[in-house]
């Protein structure tokens, strides 16, 4: 009886301005790449920095060797998935940010991105600066307009 | 600054088990796939069900199509996140479940994963059921150990 009697949610797309607004404040973001086994996702802290997301591994990390060799020649494409949602009512919002991925090497942009103030979320030496450049910003708001689901 | 002065999180690896009794009550959780516009993160309302993660899509959905496409002949590699946050302390848990996306076709199998639950998320229809059959299950757990960064 999965689904019967279960208030559906109306899903609304956000445009790209209001995306940029949600994800301004930072906070915990999950970075999706392919790695050595495959799909790979992991939360980390970020901050939105001159319109980039900007977050911070470890050279020598798995997630840091996994980004750096898929960009030796070309960016890794990857995607930034941020959201927020109540799991009582399960309304909320969730934005997608596509795009390279490039870690930060020259000590100019690396004096730039430290200004976002971006703090590691877990534990360890997170000395790789990496930063997403956007291609493509989406995002969807789920509203429930009736009674929660009975059951 | 960044990072100075902050109490760095400890991370503790989850052992299978304990990672799978953690997702065991099912909620909202992450598929990342590779879609038409590269890798794709999107949180989902999943249940687990004889050790697979259960969740549906629309049929002719972005997602149900580019999950669609990639198993034709083979399975799509794909993974499942399910986190537990606090943004206050930035303590939490984070469970990585990698492996294979099966759409449920059979009407036999249908009505096992039925008895799953799984409630859409989002609203529209949703009638394709998709199983992730873990090939690799990781997790990890951090704890801040000293009082919360003064910046």
């Amino acid at each position: 009886m999965a689904g019967d009697g279960d208030t559906p949610g109306v899903a609304e797309p956000i445009g790209e301005a209001e995306c940029l607004r949600l994800i301004s404040a930072g906070g915990v973001g999950r970075i999706a790449y392919t790695g050595r086994f495959g799909p790979t996702v992991v939360p980390v802290n970020y901050a939105l920095h001159e319109g980039t997301i900007v977050f911070r591994t470890g050279q020598h990390s798995p997630m840091g060797e996994d980004l750096r060799t898929g960009i030796e020649n070309a960016e890794s494409k990857v995607a930034f998935e941020i959201d927020e949602i109540s799991p009582a009512t399960r309304e909320g919002w969730s934005i997608l940010v596509q795009g390279g991925a490039h870690p930060v090497d020259s000590e100019t942009e690396r004096a730039s991105v430290m200004q976002a103030g971006v703090e590691p979320w877990a534990g360890g030496e997170k000395e790789l600066f990496v930063r997403v450049v956007p291609t493509r910003i989406t995002g969807r708001r789920i509203r429930r307009t009736g009674p929660p689901a009975a059951g």
